[in-house]
């Protein structure tokens, strides 16, 4: 930790500082030669805590260099962490493909659902049983006969399945069904049920909420990570800006960032990243040109007639055409599709 | 609902959409003389549903007029709402503060607290005993003994207690201790546990998320509101933004905004606004000057050694200091201080 | 324009407005079968102006739905528009790469750019002679001498020249030697620039501010486009967000939002996107898999020595790797390297 | 300079960094203790430049610890600065207000403006004759026959003048007419302008951007100061944020922070800010109450009949009501209204 003392900083404001270093048993280094006198604090930045100085006479600035996350990080383990559903490989050389109805609405337009995903080459559905509703007067899902109809329909197609969690309450029910639990967006810091997952052996789908920064992005993960689940797939969906063209403004600069920095996979959501169809095949193609390593797209037998978020849904030719453009960019970039 | 036509759509572009609203069974309007041809559809936009014409060919876009909120509308509800805490009304003439610490962190920290807060005239006594922190080894709160705390300090002050609920499994024991619920700007679209406040019958203390537009703020409102609770009180307590100087952006704009909108008191807390103890003085008078119906400040017996947010807190004297300024300015718009 | 009424506005409110429309001599529709009366007002937004109306009691709001921009929209000219630089074409199926160092800093590290932007089959060269420097204590750039080495670079290397004019009392001087003329994002709203420049034969590209809408971008387009000036090339270089791992948050939606929009060529700058080396190539590629008609990247024969920007400047190795990879893309997205 | 190595960094890695800075010819202190490695480079941090070790091999960032503003800090000088216009006193113990129409749209209009800004007790007029207008078709102002009118209506009124300046080229022009200059938000980093407002001796409004930092700010100011101009008066007024109900966010915790860090006065416009003419008057009281030094308004006689932004002017009624509010917030906060 380092104390930035003011310019105007005298003699006794600076040992004020160190008798409090002093005091709580710490080493310290100063250093007097620039347009600031530095001193340097030796020990757990953690431990230390930046309102111990920040409050001292003529101390400028307290700055904290250590990272906040650890399992998370790379510099924690260096090789990609790759997850195994069923023997998919998450992580690795393949790119992952989730595609399914925003919500569940019916036996009938489930199944449509999952022919439609598995005949584009697709092993993984997504569909929502418990849908966290901006009003509350939106269709709130179909809960837990959801949840059956997912069973059903992996049992039909073999397609793998995931869906949203969103309560604590509700954690030892979805496990039961789904291979892979997604976090929605709002739920990023709802720390109770981030520490729950910790406690479950499925995957976690994480995804970033609409204002995290990438500190706190990890964080949520570390929440999971540090519970005792190391199978966490982090997801862009679009961050809030003042952007007015997209519903969200998709941040495919968090995909380099984030493989510089941390080992765990990252796949991105241009359904609700962008909010518009149109929109979602070529910023499908720009997040695997960008080293994402997949995609999370919402697709509907009929998007003018989904109970939500039919606006930003592709059709099942779209989906096809999507699967094709992005084999392309795949394997430009060495990659291939799951 | 109103569809608006790109300029170049032809007749049977227009006609398209025409034959969707009659198979809906809905009737229409439609004008031809501006720059664009405008169709609107009469009935309720909640049933429309804005998919099922966006898809249509050469439809620009379909605006929703109708706000989607409706109990917490002044429309609904003209005058303001005035809430009863043991006799002490909130959202009337009186400005309600609420000073704690952040944390509770030991009985010692908790009562000394509580006298510093009832020897400066206030009435209502905050401190976290859930902490939702952004890292999972920050400390987490002193749980259900700080509960217990709680009610010690109540007992000895005759202070009304104010702290927050982070999962639905904790409504109930929370309930039991608290005058007032708080749901922190990280839950504030747990739409599980707005849901179950408002089945409770104690006032519920809304923060708003650091991301939240007014609608989606006023919706997680209606989801308290339409389950039953009638007693909502609002806290602004900034917003994210790119500004560097302070933690979070304090959005004062928001207060006449609330007040023109709803009916619902609306407060705000400078210490997580701005992140620094410097500006909670200045940003506390701005915010009574602008309307708002009380302030949530954090204090601190000895900020520099808070578990957690002791570079926002204010100390024993900034308080004082505080609620004689604040008063002078609630006086000037014709308030007093509860 | 469409003007809304409150919900319970009554039938004088309604007809007050209705008089104010008719006083002005316009036209008017009114619909009364929704939750608010809907008023449509028949005629040119731009003549009638939303103030006349946001006044008159219980009106809830005022409606534009016409584009603001005309020259700049695909609805005036639905062909895209192809620029042509000396025989070279920008906005058609060839991908325009721009590359050279931030700042010219002597005529050794300019001709020394050129060669290595020649050497990687790259045919325009970028060079700031002018700069528009945050702080009056960072370089300013060369000036005018700046530009005659630009001239003497293309005379060696037969690059084109792209280079910023920051003034009006400039645009003329910078019009002499450039082939391109770029406007910063600074000065994307300096609209006696913008107007000057309508007045040119030379393509201008301009780059989008760090806050501006697409309204605001197009209508800052269309300054020099109704000023005469048909040659405008659009750049996404990053919005100001609250993201802190990229110094700008590069925001790749807005390429589809413009194709669909508008006719006008648009590119990416990812190195001021970013502003980090390491992000620029993954950024690039994720820039033409989304549509983009090219890239403005900075290098510097030695990023460590730059004067400006060297943090997020490519070494000669890299730029050979980013025209490598973004060659792959632009292939599989039907497109070829310029 | 700080410079923080990777955790795993090795000794020589730290070494190769020494080597650098000693090349460079500095001195160096070296810190082992804490998680991460520091080295603090002695010396001063422009002239050392952050990309000369960014690149160096498992460096992890360069922190620069110096403000970079000089002139306008209050390290730099500790009292307020006080500017005298005509005899009045901008900065000090009593509060600025200027008010008046946006734009200058004729004779008579910007008389009786004049007549109700006089009427109210005000001393400064403004008026806009260049205007920086996001579409080219939107009214561009009256020009030098509007700089006219100014100077008539400050012969008849004896108010002073404020307008603003948008070009190089009408620097000169423009300070022949008004008391104070203005640089609107857009041209706030318009670096020709600013440096060019140094060289006159009449007092500079500076406007900050939409999106710009506190540092931006400042260095914006100090282009002017060290350009010789000492006269510089700040103005907040709204930045871009996702927020919905008002047309930019009016950031109020600037006040503060300016007030902390820099000697200059800093007045808010609540017009531009809110561009909603009811949120006016509360957004100025907690402007004053916030510690503002002034308030600049736009006030119209028939805010439905304005060129431009009638949206958000007052009436003559409302600046009425506006200034007897203010007083009693000034007063409490032991200042007087100018």
């Amino acid at each position: 930790m380092i104390i930035v003392m003011k310019r105007y900083a005298t003699q006794d404001d600076i040992q004020n500082v160190i008798d409090k270093i002093r005091e709580m048993g710490y080493d310290y280094q100063i250093s007097y030669g620039g347009e600031n006198t530095l001193i340097f604090v030796i020990g757990s930045e953690k431990e230390l805590g930046k309102e111990k100085f920040i409050f001292l006479k003529n101390v400028d600035n307290v700055i904290q260099v250590a990272k906040p996350y650890k399992l998370a990080s790379r510099e924690f383990k260096s090789d990609n962490t790759i997850i195994d559903v069923n023997g998919i490989k998450i992580g690795g050389e393949e790119v992952l493909i989730i595609a399914g109805p925003c919500s569940i609405e019916s036996e009938e337009q489930l199944m449509l659902s999952a022919e439609i995903v598995k005949n584009s080459g697709i092993k993984f559905l997504r569909g929502g049983a418990f849908k966290p509703r901006t009003s509350p007067y939106s269709f709130q899902g179909l809960g837990e006969s959801g949840l059956r109809l997912l069973a059903k329909a992996r049992e039909k197609t073999g397609l793998n399945i995931v869906t949203e969690v969103m309560d604590t309450s509700e954690v030892n029910l979805v496990a039961e069904y789904a291979d892979i639990l997604q976090v929605g967006a709002r739920n990023m810091q709802n720390t109770k049920l981030l520490q729950m997952l910790g406690k479950i052996n499925k995957p976690v789908l994480l995804k970033r909420s609409f204002s995290a920064t990438l500190n706190e992005f990890l964080l949520s993960a570390e929440y999971i990570l540090s519970s005792g689940n190391e199978n966490v797939i982090l997801c862009e969906r679009g961050i809030r800006t003042f952007v007015e063209y997209t519903r969200n403004t998709l941040d495919l600069n968090i995909v380099p960032a984030i493989k510089q920095i941390s080992h765990l996979p990252i796949i991105v959501d241009p359904s609700h990243g962008t909010g518009k169809s149109d929109y979602v095949i070529p910023m499908s193609r720009a997040a695997i040109a960008a080293g994402a390593d997949g995609l999370l797209v919402e697709i509907h037998p009929n998007p003018a007639n989904a109970s939500s978020d039919g606006e930003q849904s592709l059709t099942p030719e779209s989906l096809i055409r999507l699967m094709s453009e992005v084999k392309g960019i795949a394997s430009s970039v060495g990659r291939k599709i799951l």
